[in-house]
C-alpha cells in the first residue's frame, strides 16, 4: 500500500494533557514508514468539514516539547455530534488530502464519530484506519482503568480542597464551612478524588456528594451539623450534577426570575454549590463560602501529574502504531496491572462499545451513607495523582 | 533590662505565605539576646484573651522549614475587632507570661489592635514593644509598596485566568465567555493582577472590572459584545466587591427569595460573577461559564512566589530586630527601589497611620475606559509574580 496521510483532531472538553497525546501522534507519524503528512483538524470535525487543516508534519522538536507543556486543545475543539449528512462531506475532504489514518482524541461522543466515519468510508470502498485516543477529565469512559486528563484534574481538585481546607480549619472562628463544586456532570470520579487530600481523620474533605447517589437535603444538613459539632468546621465537596431522588437537579434555582419562572441548572445562573450554601444559611447560623471552579481544573498544567502526561503521550503513540499495523475501529485503553509499583498495559476496546457505554463510580467506591468514598477507591486513586503535600500543624 | 518573652499571632484572612513571617519571628527570637520564650496565640487575640498560647521556642529546624511551606495561618486566625474591655484582659495575660514583645501578622484592623494594646500597656506602666508584620492578599495596606501574600495570590489569579483563557479560546465554538471572580472586596489589586497573564493582544484576560470604578451594565454588555465580535470569545475578570454608581453591590440578587425579598451580597447566595453571567445570558445568545475561587487563591502554596515567601520571612525577622532595638508602634514596610533588577528596602510606618488609611488602586493604574489596567500597573505587578508560562500555539 502507498503511504497515506494522517489527520488528527481534539474533540469535546479539553484537559491539561490532551496536547501530550497530540504530540505523541505527531512524533510517531514522523517515524512511521506507512504514513506521510500529518494534518490537524481545527475545531475537530467541524473544521475538517470546512477543510480547515493545519500541517503538523514539520514542527520542530522544541515546539513539540512546548506543546507537551501546553494545556487545553491546541487545535481547537468542538462538541459537534456527527450527523448522517456530515459523512459525505468528511469523505470528500479525506479523499482530497489522501488521508488514510484518522485519529481523534476525545470521549464517548468522539469515539462514536470515529466509528461512524470509519464505517461509512468502508461502505463507500475507501480504506480508512480510525483509532481513538481516550481523553476526559470526567474519567467515565468505558473499557479503560482511567482516562488521560483525569489524574491531572483530580490532582487540581485535591490541591484545591486540601489548601482551602487548611484555611477553613484556621479560620473556623469566622467561617464554619467551605463548599467546593467540581466539574463532573454524570460521574463522581473527580469529586471523589478530592478524598485523597485527607491524611488524617478530621482533615478536609469531610463530606463528598456524588451524582451517583440521590441527594437528600435533610441528610445533608444533618451531616453538616454533625461535622461542625465534631470538628468546629466542615469541608464539603460536591459534583455539579447532583440530583434529588426524583431526578430534579440540585442546581435548580429555589428562587424565581423576574418573570416569575423557576429556573434550572448552571446555565440559568444557579449551581449546586450555591444551593448547598443557601440550604446551610437557611437552616443554621453559620457563615461560610462556596467555590465554583469549572474549567479551571481542566486546564491547570502547572498542577498536572507526570504520569498523566506520559500516559497521554503513550496513548497517542500507541494509536499510531496500531493503525500502522492495520488496526481500526478501536480505542487505546489503559489496564492497570499493579498499584505498588504502579504498572499499566496499553490495550484496546471496540469503539462501538465505548460509544454506547459509560463508567459511573461503582457502588463499592462509595460509603454506605453516600457521603464519602471507601478505602477501595482511595487505593484506586492514590497511585494516579502524585504526592499529596504534607503541611506543618501547630 | 531583663529578657522578655515574646508573643506572636496571625490575624485576619490567611495567605499562602503568612507562616513564613511566623517562621521569621520564631527563628529571629531564638537568636536574640533580648528575648527569651516565644509564644504563639491561638486564633489571634481571641486565643490570647483565653490564655491559649503555644510555646514555639523549641521547634526543630525541620519543622520550621515545613512551616515555611505550609499555607494559611498555622496558629489559627480570627477577625475579632478589639474593644476597650478586652485591653485589661490582654494586659493580665501579658503580665502572667512576662511578655514584653508583641507581634501580630495582619492587615489594618490588626495594626489597630497592636496600636491599642501597646498604648494601653504604656498607660498602665507596663513596658511593651509592639511591632506589626504586614499581611493581606488584598494589597490594600497603607505605607508599603505591596504586602506579603499579595504576590502569591496574584500569581494564582494569573495562572487561573491564563489557563482558563487558553481553554476558552480553544472551546470558542461551544462557549463564548468565561467569567472569573477574584477576592478583593474594596480594592482591585488582585483582579487587576490577572492582566499579567496576557502576553499578546487577543489573549486572556480581555476585560477587568475593579471595585474602584463604578460598574455600568450597558457598558459591560457592549464590552462583551465587542470582544466576542473581535476575538470570537471573551475572558472577563471581576472583583467580588463591584458596585454600581449609586453604591449598590453588583452582587445584589436580581431575583427574589421564597419570601419575596430582594437579596444582597455573597452571603445571601449571590455573587458578582453569577450576576454578570446572568446579564450576558439575558441579553445575548451566548453560552459561557463563571468561576468563583474565594479562598482558593489565598491558600495556594503550590503557586506561591519565591520572592513572596522570602519577603514574608524577612518582614517577620525585621519586626523582631526592630523590637529588640526598642522600636514600637510601627509596622514593617517594603519600599521598592528598582524593577530591573528588582530591589527593595525594608522600612517602617506608624501603626496609627496604617490603621486609619487604606490603599485603593490609583487611577493611573486603570485605563480611561475603566475596563482594564495600564502599562504602569503592569510594570508594578510583573516583578512580583514570577514568570508567566509561555504556551505553544497552533
Amino acid at each position: 500500500m502507498a503511504k497515506g496521510n494522517v489527520v488528527v483532531g481534539q474533540s469535546g472538553g479539553p484537559t491539561a494533557v490532551i496536547n501530550c497525546s497530540l504530540a505523541g501522534v505527531i512524533e510517531t507519524v514522523s517515524a512511521s514508514s506507512a504514513m506521510d503528512r500529518v494534518y490537524g483538524m481545527r475545531y475537530a470535525v467541524e473544521g475538517l468539514m470546512e477543510d480547515r487543516l493545519v500541517d503538523l508534519s514539520d514542527k520542530p522538536a522544541d515546539f513539540l516539547e512546548k506543546l507537551k507543556r501546553t494545556p487545553s486543545s491546541a487545535l481547537g475543539s468542538s462538541r459537534h455530534k456527527i450527523q448522517d449528512p456530515d459523512l459525505p462531506k468528511i469523505l470528500k475532504i479525506l479523499k482530497k488530502h489522501e488521508i488514510r489514518y484518522f485519529f481523534l482524541i476525545g470521549g464517548n461522543d468522539t469515539m462514536d464519530t470515529i466509528h461512524r466515519v470509519e464505517k461509512y468510508c468502508r461502505q463507500q470502498g475507501y480504506e480508512l484506519f480510525g483509532v481513538g485516543i481516550p481523553k476526559t477529565v470526567d474519567n467515565d469512559l468505558f473499557g479503560t482503568d482511567h482516562t488521560p486528563g483525569f489524574p491531572s484534574a483530580a490532582r487540581c481538585n485535591i490541591l484545591n480542597v486540601l489548601q482551602a481546607g487548611v484555611l477553613a480549619r484556621d479560620m473556623q472562628r469566622v467561617d464554619r464551612y467551605v463548599i467546593y463544586q467540581s466539574v463532573g456532570r454524570d460521574a463522581g470520579w473527580l469529586s471523589a478524588a478530592a478524598a485523597a487530600a485527607r491524611r488524617d481523620e478530621g482533615e478536609a474533605p469531610h463530606l463528598i456528594y456524588l451524582p451517583e447517589v440521590a441527594f437528600d437535603r435533610e441528610r445533608f444538613l444533618a451531616d453538616v451539623d454533625s461535622c461542625i459539632s465534631r470538628y468546629g468546621w466542615v469541608s464539603i465537596v460536591c459534583g455539579e450534577g447532583l440530583q434529588y431522588g426524583d431526578g430534579t437537579p440540585v442546581s435548580t434555582s429555589e428562587t424565581t426570575d423576574k418573570f416569575g419562572n423557576i429556573e434550572f441548572g448552571a446555565m440559568a445562573g444557579t449551581s449546586v454549590a450555591l444551593n448547598l450554601h443557601r440550604m446551610i444559611m437557611d437552616r443554621f447560623d453559620f457563615r461560610g463560602e462556596f467555590q465554583i471552579t469549572e474549567s479551571l481544573i481542566m486546564s491547570a498544567m502547572d498542577r498536572s501529574v507526570d504520569l498523566d502526561r506520559q500516559e497521554a503521550y503513550e496513548c497517542g503513540r500507541r494509536a499510531v502504531l496500531l493503525a500502522a499495523e492495520g488496526s481500526s475501529g478501536v480505542m487505546v485503553t489503559i489496564a492497570r496491572r499493579s498499584n505498588a509499583p504502579y504498572r499499566v498495559d496499553f490495550q484496546t476496546v471496540a469503539l462501538s462499545e465505548v460509544a454506547e457505554k459509560s463508567k459511573p463510580m461503582p457502588r463499592e467506591y462509595i460509603n454506605p451513607e453516600g457521603n464519602f468514598v471507601t478505602e477501595e477507591f482511595l487505593e484506586y486513586i492514590r497511585p494516579l495523582v502524585g504526592e499529596v503535600p504534607d503541611y506543618a500543624t501547630l
